[in-house]
């Protein structure tokens, strides 16, 4: 019941002969979501050990080439490999304008369906979500309409105590109607609250995926309590006006929103082609935020699973 | 005055982990020629050593994936870089109506324009041609509209020996009109050949990309005499049917098709992704065409200049 983000690519826009640009699979519950698909993506899915037939769904931030021109690659070779169930794709517009050109024009024959889902990039709200998982929307502020999103775990259903079983000698009427989260009335007529009984069996846990974008306060409250948060840092932190001036991050927007989310831990990315060395980017951000790390291509970061026992 | 040919990409279009898909730089006398885009196209330039912004023009051989995806986060890249100049983009038909959704919807700040020029993949003739190189477009059989490009070098203007210039006293006049190609008469009267008193100080060189295509001896005649010949050999050379079937050519195909052309040398590729070794494909060919080298990524193929002086 872990997360686990592996990051294929993690450049800014111009390439450069190591890096790759914006790209990561996070896996919730065997759930694989690809998120942003920067050129490239494909060979580095299969450079990371993860098969392309198992992405669930595909959310795409924003509209720049380092973070969608692996995309349309990525959808032709599924189709060689014969897949036939439709993908969606959460992308802002105009990106159904662009699939359309490339249905029509690149690939009229595809086995399977890419279907589009609007995101609108100015609402903070559920976007995705199935039994086990929620997926939201979060507002960024880049050149171009702009999202992040926000993964989270649902709530697992109740446990109920063994414990409390034995002590009450819980019938198993009794036991469903205390997962169901009722309070239970015994025999002898006592009371007893759902929450003496009952525990969840781990906690659910919470990913964001936030770039590109500028510093926001409102972003921060957005990602209030997220266990783990990727944040932007294209620029170090003396470049504040320039991040400011083309839609991007520094290290240290990156930490203070991190620091004021109360986020478990924080990886920064995103960084300009201009840093040979990233230790001082990383340095920066750990003097704001120690629980800091950088979201090296082609690691896989673990959010481990919080074990609530009652 | 050598044609140098570096091999970008060079498989099929099933990604692989090690593999590039279709990509070759034509360097004709300091000109740069893009032949062909397969993703990640700009990555592998970088690697290669070769500055994109010295592309003069770029021939796109069909609208497959596997050649085409890598150009426009080029195009896109070309923009971040700063080029002014126009880019030509040799291509058949539709590839005008991707450009155009490309422009629109992706890239609408370009600071160059890249211009399409369409290519009839029907016909054999000139397509591009200045001071010192043509190219040919080359019909190829293939499941689409397909052209392979025959790059010439055209003759070098004519030299005038010195030993004739001293055995004839010539005047400047007469090694002017010698050098236009006319035939010189002398003060006694005499008249003397062009041929007999000039020549050209190299031969011409030429090289053909022909990819991808099904075996054709119209092909073979109208690459007759070129000094390096690329030919696709998808299979070896038992999945003829196969071959014929998917509009590709096998081993024993390109090397029949180079030795009727009296090519100087082969080089085949897009080998499909599932041969893990390719010596037996290159044993294959060599046993029709002895002058037959696998067309490895990443190396540099050299048509040498053949001097010819009288």
């Amino acid at each position: 019941m872990s997360i686990a983000v592996t990051i294929l690519g993690n450049s800014s826009a111009k390439p450069t002969a190591t890096a790759h640009p914006s790209a990561q699979v996070v896996n919730i519950n065997e759930q694989y979501f690809l998120v942003d698909a920067g050129e490239g993506v494909q060979r580095r899915l299969a450079r990371c050990g993860i098969s392309p037939l198992k992405l669930r769904a595909v959310f795409i931030s924003h509209l720049h080439g380092d973070h969608l021109y692996g995309l349309f690659p990525l959808l032709s070779t599924l189709g060689l490999y014969g897949r036939r169930t439709p993908l969606r794709i959460y992308a802002p517009r105009p990106f159904g304008e662009m699939l359309e050109c490339f249905l029509r024009l690149c690939e009229s024959n595809l086995p399977y369906t890419p279907e589009w889902v609007e995101v609108d990039t100015t609402k903070h709200r559920i976007i995705f979500e199935n039994d086990t998982t929620e997926v939201w929307s979060l507002p960024l502020r880049h050149r171009v309409p702009t999202a992040g999103y926000l993964f989270r775990q649902k709530e697992p259903p109740l446990n109920v105590s063994k414990f409390a079983i034995e002590r009450y000698s819980l019938s198993m009427a009794q036991i469903v109607a205390a997962k169901r989260g009722e309070d239970i009335t015994l025999e002898s007529g006592e009371q007893i609250a759902n929450e003496a009984i009952t525990y969840r069996p781990y906690g659910t846990l919470s990913y964001a995926y936030c770039s590109d974008t500028n510093y926001s306060a409102r972003l921060a409250k957005m990602v209030e309590g997220v266990d783990m948060l990727y944040h932007e840092a294209t620029y170090e932190a003396k470049e504040r006006k320039t991040a400011k001036e083309r839609g991007h991050a520094t290290t240290a927007d990156a930490a203070k929103v991190a620091s004021m989310a109360g986020a478990g831990r924080l990886l920064i990315g995103h960084f300009s082609s201009r840093y040979k060395d990233l230790q001082p980017l990383l340095d920066e951000s750990r003097e704001i935020f120690p629980a800091t790390d950088i979201a090296r291509e082609g690691e896989t970061f673990l959010i481990e699973p919080k074990r609530l026992k009652l």
